[in-house]
């Protein structure tokens, strides 16, 4: 018998590998951070001496979800202003909102009370964009949370930084303050096109090169960015981005609603990679990605929730139901994003985006240990004839019973092992009242 | 103290009485199947005595959910057929699975196994279409659920009928049958302009001024449904319906994704109903109902899930969900669908189109006492600015906790009570099983 951490029966495994093979009966053994065999159960049962030993016999196994694109501390805005366009909600809200509340404490209780949310609904991994990320990091830490770190950038000062070169050098300081963490990676992050300046930009690219850094950024999101930026620079921003050099390999574009034939086809000659946010660009009524399309030229889609303020939720599952449902409807073609695509596009394609597909994303021999386990033997659930098709049209979050991140199990049998639930709860509470009172 | 069935205590009340109004901190009171009062909580428990005292903290009471538009029994064949459009999956797949399977015991555990998954996610009422309806009127009667039953007609003979006048003759037995029924109700149900002939519309027509009965009917599905009227009758459907007599305050028009502003126009002049089916819609990429236009015209939009075979849940919040998201996004305006437009979209404005709106779809003293508790006191929707934006947009149906269908306490703290839980899971295993074995 060979020693292992945990063994995990399961009724089905979704790899999400190369030919998204699905396994039945199938044991995944896990070995200190790392998966170190799959097999069927009956063989496992004979091979290995498991320390914890799992048995979920109505579940599937997937890789656990990779939020794309998020603003995780942003949920202690959650539902704060509705019904509104982009540039209201940012101006009139948001905008003053961060203004009067963001500091490290907020940083700090919104983070936790997101990787709370993002686990409890399987996601394993998000890729931040907001300030104090050096604090949303150490939450990650303390939380078992696997997170890819924004290194903000704007031109104009916020509470984070004043200057361009200000948030360079802070973000340089947090890539190497988790350079050697098994959780924590980091991606340049300007804001978006219409916020960072050439002079910016070309420092960041040559940031990004020097240290195969991935470039986060908001990338049309709206026709009246796009507007702006014809009649500021005369070019539409992805032109811009273009002429700069930033669409390459290294490029994660958020949004993306807003392309032309030629753009999806500079992004995908670039190996460019999009974050998909269905929910919070059909509730700011921002447009609508063209998926099908982008699919079509091999580009990367992974898909994100943007922040809990504009979407209402973490939720990754009904957010891949979105986008897969919505890039059916929109193309006309009910084949488009199909339940495989979906998947890959709410995994693998997301960890590609943040340049971990090596270690996450599926579940393969010798990758990092992130699973989410989810119950199908619920009748919301029956009967099944696919797994895969059942729980990306049918399954709510609150079948996901368990999670590991790196081999540790932060979701047991729906209870959270790293966070505390009551104490999460009582920090948004508090934070409600807070602004409630002064709002 | 006046004596009451049950009193329930609420965080908040939302009544979607005409003004909207949310109550903080309100009691609902329930005598028989009716709401009694509905007051300040602290008024209540000196005001009342009641055999049940239900105590929901941190929890919004609601009107129950009301699913305007379904196949119930078609839950069999959740997930049985993915990424098609909607001419192949019926033809291919759903027709010849039904021809071969659907009989009365399919009907009765279908039914049995929908309504489950509807109460459990917060759904009072459905609206359903589909063979053998008085097996699901008994299933409804027996589990305690309110639905409104379509008296089929189709041109062609099917399982349930052989000829149109035999399934007018059988949808008439079908009203007598439950005309004094407190749960059931009955519309008539021409499947489509493309299945029924001009000659039948006349008749149905005859029978529902006859017998003040609503005419549900799917309408305008898809693009090829309107290609084949212009071929076949020179006009689109509606027109033809027009003619016909047949736009009028008795109709229920089903899906509607291809309206001209003429059409949408007849629609709103006559006084006739919409059920919006938004993921079945988008999942078969049939079109998308221009939900926007209609509401600007004062046009009464309900929501509908579809049968499971297209969707694949009967999840009502999530298809709410939807229906707000792909409004503002169809629309580019995102104050389009607000909070308090979907609300009512998913309750009264269904109860309207059954023509129970005098009944059923708020919470409002007199009427049946359908009520859904949702609990709100959980991270996921916290912090809390607004109870119904947070259960719109960020609540999942598992925070259904308790449901009430004339004041019967049909789901009582997560657990169903008048359906036992592991034989519907059962009955869903075992219809697999079968169409599994030989599909």
């Amino acid at each position: 018998m060979i020693r292992a951490d945990t063994v995990i029966d399961s009724r089905w495994v979704i790899t999400v590998d190369e030919s998204d093979t699905v396994l039945e009966n199938h044991s995944i053994v896990v070995v200190a951070d790392r998966i170190k065999d799959i097999l069927p159960t009956p063989e496992a049962s004979r091979k290995y001496n498991a320390t914890e030993h799992v048995v979920l016999g109505g579940h599937a196994l997937m890789p656990g979800l990779v939020n794309a694109h998020t603003h995780a501390s942003m949920s202690l805005f959650r539902g704060v202003a509705e019904d509104l366009p982009l540039q209201p909600w940012l101006e009139q809200h948001i905008w003053p909102l961060e203004g009067k509340w963001v500091n490290r404490e907020f940083i700090r209780d919104g983070a936790l009370l997101a990787f709370a949310e993002a686990i409890m609904g399987g996601t394993t991994c998000m890729n931040d964009m907001y300030f104090f990320a050096d604090e949303v990091g150490e939450v990650a830490e303390q939380s078992n949370m696997r997170v890819s770190l924004g290194m903000i950038a704007l031109e104009f000062p916020t509470i984070w930084a004043s200057s361009p070169d200000e948030y360079l050098d802070k973000g340089m300081a947090l890539y190497h303050r988790f350079k050697d963490s098994d959780l924590v990676t980091t991606m340049l992050a300007p804001h978006a096109p219409y916020t960072v300046s050439n002079a910016t930009f070309e420092k960041i690219l040559k940031i990004a090169d020097a240290y195969k850094l991935g470039i986060h950024m908001h990338v049309h999101e709206t026709v009246q960015e796009v507007t702006d930026s014809l009649n500021q620079y005369g070019v539409r921003p992805i032109r811009r981005m273009k002429d700069l050099g930033l669409i390459n390999q290294y490029l994660l574009a958020v949004h993306a609603t807003q392309l032309l034939d030629e753009e999806i086809e500079m992004l995908a000659e670039a190996g460019s990679s999009i974050a998909h946010c269905p929910k919070s660009n059909l509730k700011l009524a921002s447009g609508i990605c063209p998926v099908s399309d982008l699919l079509a030229r091999n580009v990367n889609v992974a898909i994100g929730t943007d922040g809990a303020a504009s979407n209402n939720s973490l939720n990754m599952l009904e957010e891949t139901r979105f986008a897969a449902l919505l890039a059916k409807g929109c193309s006309g073609n009910s084949a488009s994003v199909s339940v495989n695509e979906a998947i890959r596009m709410a995994t693998i394609n997301g960890a590609r985006c943040l340049g971990i597909a090596h270690e996450a994303g599926s579940l393969e021999v010798g990758k990092l240990a992130d699973i989410t386990a989810m119950d199908l033997d619920v009748l919301q659930s029956q009967p099944l004839f696919s797994p895969t098709a059942q729980i990306l049209h049918a399954a709510t979050r609150n079948q996901v019973t368990d999670v590991w991140i790196g081999g540790n199990r932060v979701l047991n049998s729906g209870t959270l092992t790293t966070i505390d639930n009551s104490e999460c709860l009582a920090l948004a509470v508090k934070w409600q009242s807070r602004i409630s009172n002064d709002n």
